[in-house]
């Protein structure tokens, strides 16, 4: 029997990553899933990512230190207030202030150290440019320069041994679509976590940016959302 | 009076990154200064690159604690040996066992993110690409994908407002320039340190690649290193 490809797997414990993770196991590939204590406003996101490790049966789960709240500059490291209501995808949106400068750059960078490694060709993250928070990391351009910056960087790409590819199965769809892709593949979305700024007993407040893409999801794929708000 | 730029160093207390330092400070930037306490085997970078901040005034030297161990996979974070007196420069050199995966593009991320939060433009890294250890990620082209993602990674390319320059001053020069040129700008190497199996009281060990260049790039230059050796 041919032996499984491993692939690595950004993990946030939310909606998308967790989505991500499950076409990453329905493609038939070895799990290997990647978070980062970065200095979060709560540990909820670790957690929902330990719970979802475990119920996609993982070879790994590694969670990195790292210290994002040296360098500020955002509301989900420091103590700004987390917007809650916001007008979500207007024209004139401004990048939010939940934005974390380079977030994305860092994580894809210690997990491309990672896939040298273990020597693994596929990474994925559920990045995606329709219902997001409008964040640059986000777009396909910012994915694809650094792919090809992953394969100039790394023994890797130098030795011609094996291309790294980031896989990004959610890149054009709709919150709607990734919530119904889930579903059809068996994600049980109450293992995730989505909210910026949940109540001290771990509700999600309903109102936050993160909150608000969700409701609208779960309401345009028909569904219920099996994760409770506060209100 | 006109107010000075400002810019990110990656220093690791060395002679390339300390020399790229005084490039940026020759050129009129105020100077941030940005090291890494990622598992590395002993901490002497970190107290070369803090005498170093000192002595070139920056304004702020930052260090940031990151967990390469978790990931593995050098000689210069786990328990292999360092080499000793291997033959640099062979046409047919391998990729070092001292190589940390995907550093430079963990440490630039970093960089990159500190960039965004304090409006700076300019990053510079000391790396080259004639007296180097062979590492993937200390090539211009690596470096030139890596800008080309940073533009589009943060919301500096996004709004338009300003471009990530990655500054290579030492790209193409041999060590022995990069000491001619450090030694002008006035840098003293007695406070750098480049080994990589220093002895426990901290003297280099004359025998590990990063010696071996730097005796060899002394020699060159016709000049006495300050920094001396076990042997």
């Amino acid at each position: 029997m041919e032996k499984k490809k491993k692939a690595i797997i950004l993990s946030s414990g939310g909606l998308d990553s967790t989505t991500a993770m499950a076409v990453a196991k329905n493609n038939g590939f070895q799990l290997y899933s990647l978070s980062f204590d970065y200095g979060q406003r709560h540990l909820l996101e670790l957690k929902a990512s330990e719970r979802v490790a475990e119920a996609m049966d993982v070879v790994e789960h590694l969670v990195i230190k790292i210290d994002m709240k040296a360098i500020g500059g955002s509301a989900l490291t420091d103590r700004f207030d987390v917007p809650k209501n916001s007008s979500l995808n207007k024209e004139e949106q401004q990048i939010p202030i939940t934005y974390v400068p380079a977030r994305n750059t860092i994580f894809l960078s210690f997990a491309l150290a990672w896939a040298e490694v273990l020597e693994v060709e596929d990474i994925f993250i559920g990045v995606n440019a329709i219902d997001y928070s409008g964040y640059p990391d986000c777009r396909l351009e910012y994915i694809r320069a650094f792919e090809k910056m992953a394969n100039l960087a790394t023994k890797a790409g130098v030795e011609k041994k094996f291309e790294i590819k980031i896989q990004i199965p959610l890149i054009n769809m709709t919150k709607a679509d990734i919530i119904r892709l889930g579903i059809r593949l068996g994600v049980d979305y109450g293992l995730t976590h989505s909210c910026y700024d949940p109540s001290l007993d771990g509700k999600a407040c309903g109102e936050c940016d993160s909150c608000c893409l969700r409701k609208k999801g779960f309401e345009e794929a028909g569904l219920k959302d099996p994760v409770l708000c506060v209100r």
